[in-house]
């Protein structure tokens, strides 16, 4: 459908991978940046004054031209394409959510990422009834011409991947492609890349830790019209999956269970908070009717047209978000001193949303944005969830 | 709380159990009969009569009162007691459904029926963590002041019985006090008339047959503020006190169950038509809560004494529902023919509502009431439910 759409040059690449992987910048500041600057050549120039202003006590890391050519090197050999967020190729509902990453590192074939898609998540530890539950939904998925996206652990998601294989397979790596976790999962993955997909955000070679798991969780949960949560316990991933598809307004369905079953509890849990039950495929295929309707994809793919696109980036100002908009002049001046101040005063360790904070700081929104780009910068707060922001521990690990 | 109610006398309770005990005699028509008559034994004189204008081939069979006498000689035997329904025994709330039986056959401490309750009912072929889960249950309603109720069946029935023996234990037989079903629920009865009672709307020696089962759960659900499915298949006996439960206007809970385990399929459907998930006693508590509240309670107890007594007969008249009275006069001219006709051209062998066939019927309502009462007395019909009626097989057995 329609016109092809601009790809970002090889160098614009280089910067938009340079600016994503220097240190402290998320993909809402990378945006944040993007509006402000320009470029992301322009942002990256600009980092160390507003990671200063933000209060960073030391320089902040930038990612160099090497680091980044590296990177592409190994990429190559392992036949991994980057798609930006604009293109044509960028799965259309993950773009939608506030944190979409940037830059998508793909191993397959990106026209899966196009596809109508549920998610099917649940316990590594899962039970037999189910990973037989887990492998009937995902056939009867395939059948009603739905990818399946999951997150590749144990259990559940391989169970989903390996019944999807012909269908539509999409996972989504908490590392990066050179590094696949769980490593049992590396025969399954080459067998997705033939039909479907796998993606991640991190740079190719990054050895993923325990808190890549649930970021890489929103991405499973953006790229699906709705999350069948299995099995879980309480506490366990799969909820944090379901909680990040509640946040993108995405449905949530969950499988009940026996009341004995502790696998269960989380499921239960859930269809306590008004998740949709599941005992069934067409339970789902109900639900997701109204969204798959042609129409409404149809429109979605015009809604990625119409926008200006973020890999032009002369358009890049335009195309920022209504609220994401940073005047430029408040950006020149920098942000207000007193309100960064406030605002760090005003954050603890819990996660806040950033209406809560925006109505506790009695400030102009857009000076709070600033606020927050500049404190992100200086690595003093960290975003969680869609919509939530906390103090960084003095002490973190990250 | 409050003056001593009325009690019928020794021979007014024959009457009753006469009427009750007469062919054709529902609680509907009974209740229909004492409005129109203003006594039991005025409506045992006029039955004949009614059922041959509603169509009955042959006289209707009439319940004697040497039959009764033996009734009330084996109870006696039992230590049964009759509790009729405008009686300060008469469980509050069962009182309150269509088809409430006007005398209850109990064994045990009548104070049971007077205290909050909970129903929970499951498969006979529960699985050990149904067969827990329902124990788990018993115990937590009782140690929170509740009784619970259920049909003495085996399997869930059963183990919520011995469940809550200390705590308050009411058992609903399908057939009479002197034929205990199944056989080896026995002992389990001798157990809960001590703290609990026993309850039959049957005459004492009846033996259950099919039909029974579901006409006794509309009593397990009216004793109850909420009925929980701890397990059920489809079709299942349990789903229909569920449905009974939720045509009397009480809360339904049902515990979830994994997809593959058929024992879950009916309560996992019960979940999706909108009934309240229950994991844990608390779900339940949390529900019914509201209630149960003292005023609630205070204001049912000043309900049953502020209305007009059933056991006195000279109140009868004024007693009956605001829907259900047929003006003497119209009774005294005797159905319209041609609406009597009407009525029984429309009915079918599939149950309809009373309103849909009142709609249909474009008759006065008290007419159609007055057609119906004689058609049941005919035996042409019959009451299902709350309130739904149907043409009787013409081969029926019963």
């Amino acid at each position: 459908m329609g016109k092809p759409q601009p790809r970002l040059t090889d160098s614009q690449l280089v910067d938009w991978l340079r600016l994503i992987r220097s240190e402290n910048v998320g993909p809402r500041t990378f945006r944040a940046l993007m509006s402000s600057c320009g470029s992301a050549r322009a942002a990256i120039e600009a980092l160390p004054e507003l990671a200063r202003r933000g209060g960073a006590r030391a320089p902040v890391r930038v990612a160099s031209v090497e680091e980044i050519e590296r990177e592409l090197m190994v990429a190559r050999r392992l036949g991994v394409r980057f798609i930006a967020i604009g293109e044509a190729d960028y799965p259309p509902i993950l773009r939608q959510i506030a944190s979409a990453p940037p830059v998508l590192a793909c191993r397959g074939r990106p026209e899966a990422l196009q596809q109508p898609t549920v998610a099917i998540v649940g316990s590594r530890n899962a039970s037999a009834a189910g990973l037989t539950f887990a492998e009937r939904l995902a056939r009867g998925l395939g059948r009603a011409g739905y990818v399946v996206a999951s997150g590749l652990a144990r259990g559940i998601d391989q169970r989903a991947h390996a019944a999807s294989l012909e269908t539509g397979a999409v996972g989504v790596l908490a590392g990066g492609h050179a590094k696949p976790y769980p490593s049992e999962a590396a025969p399954l993955i080459e067998r997705m890349v033939e039909y479907g997909a796998v993606v991640s955000e991190m740079p190719v070679e990054w050895e993923p830790r325990g808190r890549d798991f649930p970021r890489r969780n929103r991405i499973v949960s953006g790229l699906a019209l709705g999350t069948i949560v299995v099995e879980a316990a309480r506490g366990s991933g799969s909820l944090i999956t379901a909680k990040f598809a509640l946040e993108q307004n995405r449905q949530v369905f969950a499988a009940p269970g026996s009341p004995l079953d502790p696998r269960a509890e989380g499921t239960n849990d859930l269809l306590k908070q008004g998740a949709t039950i599941c005992t069934h495929v067409d339970d789902v295929l109900a639900a997701l009717a109204p969204m798959r309707s042609d129409d409404l994809f149809a429109a979605l793919e015009e809604g990625v047209e119409g926008e200006p696109c973020w890999g032009d980036e002369a358009d890049i100002e335009a195309a920022s978000a209504p609220g994401d908009d940073l005047a430029s002049d408040a950006f020149a001046d920098g942000g207000s001193e007193g309100v960064r101040d406030r605002i760090a005063a005003l954050l603890g360790p819990s996660p806040i949303t950033l209406d809560e904070l925006a109505r506790a700081a009695e400030a102009p929104a857009r000076e709070v944005r600033v606020a927050l780009m500049e404190l992100e910068l200086a690595g003093r707060i960290e975003f969680s969830g869609g919509d939530r922001v906390a103090l960084r521990p003095a002490d973190g690990d990250a």
